[in-house]
């Protein structure tokens, strides 16, 4: 439906939204004649705010995070535990960790996870410049705070086997039932994982 | 969540993404770092679509349509039935109706419908222009292809009567069962509508 745009500026804008992972046609068509309803003004600050993103948006050189310095703002931070690193898979993920208010150490971004299905190596993350941070000395703990699904089963063994020699800590973060959660509803997977991980009281 | 940016510059990005209807604060996040693995160049084809066509567009001064040009492309066409608008919502609905290739006639686009709830009287509309492309003659025929919801009705009841005086057919479009549905599914007000407006077939 909708191939004759009356307009071929519409037409752009609409393939442009279009091209937007999620976004349909009937969506990016609704997006754009929304956008006509705004001042021009605001529209070329959107217009602006994107281009100047990703042309301005860098990564940390050292933990690959998404910063606007070429050292980002955790690992700048000298009043950070800097014996402790815990490893991502994404930019969401270190929002996310910040967000608990829990973890004081720095991070490392893998830049995503090992998936043989995606075509997704260990070429492609940052696992090198992981080992060579733990190499260069100083890290006593390195934690694993990678989602718990196959992939990221296989990323956090490959990770493992690759720091192994340098006889640090090596951890990940307990899986088990949500805070809030009912037994009855959990998944027995997920479940019997938190019986053998289970936490001494006394 | 999501409330430390790692970067400004991401920030600003998903502030503008999640100013868009329907584009949440995590959704606008996803498609800032999915922008963020596009080409460089991809993205700045991408802002500059958006700019271009919220700063070129225009809309056409005899139907109101979405256009490229002072007069659209339909009411440009000569070979057009000249003497019959189909009244319509909004652009969306020009497109609906062009798709179906069944209609040969103009169209007159009202920008929205007449809705008390939201505030939007007959004068935020172009019922004016609409009366006086009438006035000015040539029009034999005005086909209100509005929504069958109370705002549609209440908005073609008041351009028929403002279109009255001028002595041309004025009509609606059909409303009944779906092409294709079953009645067992239909709701009753559509199937009685269906029995009213009964097509006869001898």
């Amino acid at each position: 439906m909708y191939n004759d745009y009356p307009s071929r500026l519409l037409e752009q804008a609409v393939e442009a939204l279009n091209s937007l992972p999620g976004i349909g046609r009937r969506t990016a068509l609704r997006l754009a004649l929304h956008m006509l309803r705004q001042p021009e003004d605001s529209v070329r600050r959107f217009s602006e705010s994107i281009r100047s993103f990703r042309e301005g948006v860098k990564h940390c050189k050292v933990c690959h995070n998404i910063s606007d310095t070429d050292t980002c703002d955790i690992c700048a931070d000298s009043h950070r535990d800097q014996t402790t690193l815990c490893v991502v898979q994404n930019v969401q993920d270190v929002m996310a960790i910040e967000n608990t208010r829990q973890y004081h150490g720095l991070y490392h971004v893998l830049g995503g996870i090992i998936s043989p299905m995606d075509g997704i190596g260990p070429a492609d993350l940052t696992i090198d410049q992981l080992v060579q941070r733990v190499a260069e000395g100083g890290v006593k703990e390195v934690i694993m705070a990678l989602s718990s699904t196959t992939d990221g089963e296989t990323t956090r063994f490959f990770i493992s086997r690759k720091l192994e020699p340098y006889g640090i800590t090596l951890s990940a973060i307990a899986s088990g039932i949500s805070v809030g959660e009912e037994l009855e509803y959990t998944d027995e997977v997920t479940l019997g994982r938190s019986i053998l991980n289970r936490v001494k009281l006394n």
